[in-house]
Protein backbone atom coordinates (compact mmCIF):
# COMPACT_ATOMS: atom_id res chain seq x y z
CA UNK A 1 0.00 0.00 0.00
CA UNK A 2 3.02 2.81 0.49
CA UNK A 3 5.01 2.26 -1.87
CA UNK A 4 5.59 4.14 -4.56
CA UNK A 5 3.96 2.41 -7.82
CA UNK A 6 5.88 1.46 -10.22
CA UNK A 7 4.90 2.34 -14.26
CA UNK A 8 2.49 -0.84 -15.14
CA UNK A 9 0.91 -0.80 -12.03
CA UNK A 10 0.35 3.14 -12.10
CA UNK A 11 -1.26 2.55 -15.09
CA UNK A 12 -3.79 0.20 -13.47
CA UNK A 13 -4.40 2.05 -11.16
CA UNK A 14 -4.39 5.52 -11.66
CA UNK A 15 -6.34 4.96 -15.25
CA UNK A 16 -9.72 4.36 -14.07
CA UNK A 17 -9.29 7.23 -11.95
CA UNK A 18 -8.18 9.61 -15.12
CA UNK A 19 -11.59 8.97 -16.31
CA UNK A 20 -13.57 9.60 -13.68
CA UNK A 21 -11.51 13.25 -13.47
CA UNK A 22 -8.60 12.88 -11.11
CA UNK A 23 -5.20 14.44 -12.73
CA UNK A 24 -1.70 13.92 -11.61
CA UNK A 25 -0.43 17.68 -10.30
CA UNK A 26 3.57 18.73 -9.31
CA UNK A 27 5.86 16.41 -11.52
CA UNK A 28 3.38 12.93 -10.92
CA UNK A 29 3.48 13.29 -7.11
CA UNK A 30 0.16 14.06 -6.07
CA UNK A 31 -3.42 12.99 -7.48
CA UNK A 32 -6.03 15.79 -7.47
CA UNK A 33 -9.11 16.15 -8.23
CA UNK A 34 -11.80 19.28 -7.46
CA UNK A 35 -15.02 17.63 -6.70
CA UNK A 36 -18.36 20.07 -7.15
CA UNK A 37 -21.93 19.96 -4.94
CA UNK A 38 -25.03 21.69 -4.75
CA UNK A 39 -24.35 23.86 -2.06
CA UNK A 40 -21.82 23.80 1.32
CA UNK A 41 -23.69 21.04 3.50
CA UNK A 42 -23.70 18.31 0.43
CA UNK A 43 -20.05 19.50 0.21
CA UNK A 44 -19.39 19.33 3.51
CA UNK A 45 -21.29 16.24 4.12
CA UNK A 46 -18.99 14.33 1.65
CA UNK A 47 -16.03 15.96 3.68
CA UNK A 48 -17.10 14.69 6.64
CA UNK A 49 -17.49 10.57 5.36
CA UNK A 50 -14.74 10.46 3.40
CA UNK A 51 -12.99 12.24 6.62
CA UNK A 52 -14.00 9.01 8.43
CA UNK A 53 -12.75 6.79 5.93
CA UNK A 54 -9.65 8.32 5.84
CA UNK A 55 -9.14 8.25 9.71
CA UNK A 56 -9.47 4.37 9.13
CA UNK A 57 -7.22 3.83 7.03
CA UNK A 58 -4.68 5.98 8.54
CA UNK A 59 -4.47 8.12 5.15
CA UNK A 60 -5.00 11.78 5.52
CA UNK A 61 -6.24 13.88 2.51
CA UNK A 62 -4.94 17.83 1.63
CA UNK A 63 -8.06 19.18 1.07
CA UNK A 64 -9.35 22.42 0.80
CA UNK A 65 -13.24 23.99 0.52
CA UNK A 66 -14.52 26.64 -0.60
CA UNK A 67 -18.65 26.91 -0.41
CA UNK A 68 -19.52 24.11 -2.65
CA UNK A 69 -16.75 22.91 -3.84
CA UNK A 70 -13.65 20.65 -2.52
CA UNK A 71 -10.56 20.14 -3.92
CA UNK A 72 -8.27 16.72 -2.69
CA UNK A 73 -4.49 16.78 -2.86
CA UNK A 74 -3.90 13.00 -2.24
CA UNK A 75 -0.03 11.85 -1.77
CA UNK A 76 1.85 9.59 0.48
CA UNK A 77 4.05 12.24 2.32
CA UNK A 78 6.75 9.39 3.98
CA UNK A 79 7.14 8.19 0.28
CA UNK A 80 7.46 11.08 -1.57
CA UNK A 81 4.34 10.15 -3.95
CA UNK A 82 1.54 8.39 -5.16
CA UNK A 83 1.11 5.38 -3.65
CA UNK A 84 -2.29 2.21 -3.56
CA UNK A 85 -3.14 4.00 -0.85
CA UNK A 86 -3.93 7.42 -2.32
CA UNK A 87 -5.36 5.45 -5.36
CA UNK A 88 -7.88 3.45 -2.99
CA UNK A 89 -8.79 6.64 -0.98
CA UNK A 90 -9.18 8.92 -4.34
CA UNK A 91 -11.69 5.71 -5.09
CA UNK A 92 -13.54 5.88 -2.27
CA UNK A 93 -14.01 9.16 -2.33
CA UNK A 94 -15.93 8.62 -5.83
CA UNK A 95 -18.07 6.67 -4.02
CA UNK A 96 -19.18 8.89 -1.21
CA UNK A 97 -18.87 12.01 -3.95
CA UNK A 98 -21.73 10.41 -5.88
CA UNK B 1 -22.93 42.53 9.32
CA UNK B 2 -22.48 42.61 5.45
CA UNK B 3 -21.02 46.51 5.35
CA UNK B 4 -16.90 47.14 4.70
CA UNK B 5 -15.89 48.29 8.05
CA UNK B 6 -14.60 51.83 8.49
CA UNK B 7 -11.35 52.29 10.61
CA UNK B 8 -12.38 52.90 13.66
CA UNK B 9 -14.87 49.94 13.96
CA UNK B 10 -12.02 47.72 12.06
CA UNK B 11 -9.86 48.59 14.99
CA UNK B 12 -12.84 47.91 17.44
CA UNK B 13 -13.36 44.25 15.59
CA UNK B 14 -10.37 42.82 14.77
CA UNK B 15 -8.27 44.23 17.21
CA UNK B 16 -8.97 41.08 19.98
CA UNK B 17 -8.58 38.79 17.00
CA UNK B 18 -5.30 39.86 16.14
CA UNK B 19 -4.40 38.95 19.75
CA UNK B 20 -5.70 35.63 19.27
CA UNK B 21 -3.45 34.94 16.11
CA UNK B 22 -5.96 36.19 13.09
CA UNK B 23 -3.76 38.07 10.64
CA UNK B 24 -4.99 40.32 7.93
CA UNK B 25 -3.62 39.24 3.89
CA UNK B 26 -3.83 40.48 0.66
CA UNK B 27 -3.87 44.01 0.53
CA UNK B 28 -6.67 43.93 3.98
CA UNK B 29 -9.39 42.22 2.61
CA UNK B 30 -8.77 38.76 4.05
CA UNK B 31 -8.88 37.41 7.49
CA UNK B 32 -6.20 34.04 8.04
CA UNK B 33 -5.68 32.12 10.98
CA UNK B 34 -3.87 28.86 10.95
CA UNK B 35 -5.22 26.57 14.00
CA UNK B 36 -3.22 23.36 14.71
CA UNK B 37 -4.93 20.24 16.72
CA UNK B 38 -3.44 17.04 18.19
CA UNK B 39 -4.20 15.36 15.53
CA UNK B 40 -6.66 14.60 12.31
CA UNK B 41 -9.69 13.61 14.50
CA UNK B 42 -9.49 17.15 16.68
CA UNK B 43 -8.72 19.15 13.90
CA UNK B 44 -11.45 17.77 11.46
CA UNK B 45 -14.42 18.02 14.70
CA UNK B 46 -13.51 21.53 14.97
CA UNK B 47 -14.31 21.79 11.14
CA UNK B 48 -17.58 20.11 11.57
CA UNK B 49 -19.13 22.56 14.87
CA UNK B 50 -17.70 25.42 12.91
CA UNK B 51 -19.26 24.17 9.61
CA UNK B 52 -22.85 23.97 11.64
CA UNK B 53 -22.08 27.69 12.52
CA UNK B 54 -21.41 29.16 9.16
CA UNK B 55 -24.18 27.13 7.44
CA UNK B 56 -26.45 28.60 9.92
CA UNK B 57 -25.37 32.37 9.66
CA UNK B 58 -25.08 31.40 5.86
CA UNK B 59 -21.57 33.10 5.99
CA UNK B 60 -18.45 30.72 4.94
CA UNK B 61 -14.88 30.17 5.09
CA UNK B 62 -12.68 29.34 2.59
CA UNK B 63 -10.79 26.91 4.65
CA UNK B 64 -7.96 23.97 3.99
CA UNK B 65 -6.67 20.81 6.36
CA UNK B 66 -3.61 19.13 6.36
CA UNK B 67 -3.68 16.69 8.87
CA UNK B 68 -4.07 18.64 11.98
CA UNK B 69 -3.70 22.14 10.82
CA UNK B 70 -6.60 24.26 9.71
CA UNK B 71 -6.18 27.16 7.56
CA UNK B 72 -9.27 29.58 7.66
CA UNK B 73 -9.71 32.39 5.38
CA UNK B 74 -12.29 34.31 6.02
CA UNK B 75 -13.49 37.21 3.86
CA UNK B 76 -16.81 38.88 2.62
CA UNK B 77 -17.15 37.95 -1.11
CA UNK B 78 -19.83 40.13 -2.07
CA UNK B 79 -18.61 42.81 -0.20
CA UNK B 80 -14.87 42.34 -1.30
CA UNK B 81 -13.38 42.82 2.06
CA UNK B 82 -13.83 41.86 5.30
CA UNK B 83 -17.29 42.95 7.56
CA UNK B 84 -18.50 42.08 10.71
CA UNK B 85 -19.61 38.70 9.75
CA UNK B 86 -16.62 37.66 8.77
CA UNK B 87 -14.78 39.04 12.68
CA UNK B 88 -18.02 37.11 13.82
CA UNK B 89 -17.20 34.07 12.69
CA UNK B 90 -13.51 34.52 13.26
CA UNK B 91 -14.57 34.77 17.05
CA UNK B 92 -17.01 31.74 17.31
CA UNK B 93 -13.83 29.85 15.79
CA UNK B 94 -11.84 30.72 18.39
CA UNK B 95 -14.28 29.60 20.80
CA UNK B 96 -14.68 26.35 18.98
CA UNK B 97 -11.06 25.78 18.95
CA UNK B 98 -10.88 26.18 22.59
Amino acid sequence: MTEILDESVRATLLGPLFDTGWEVERDGDVLVKTFTFADFTEAFAFMTRAALWAEKWDHHPDWSNVYKTVTVRLTTHDMGGITAADAKLARKMDQLAQ
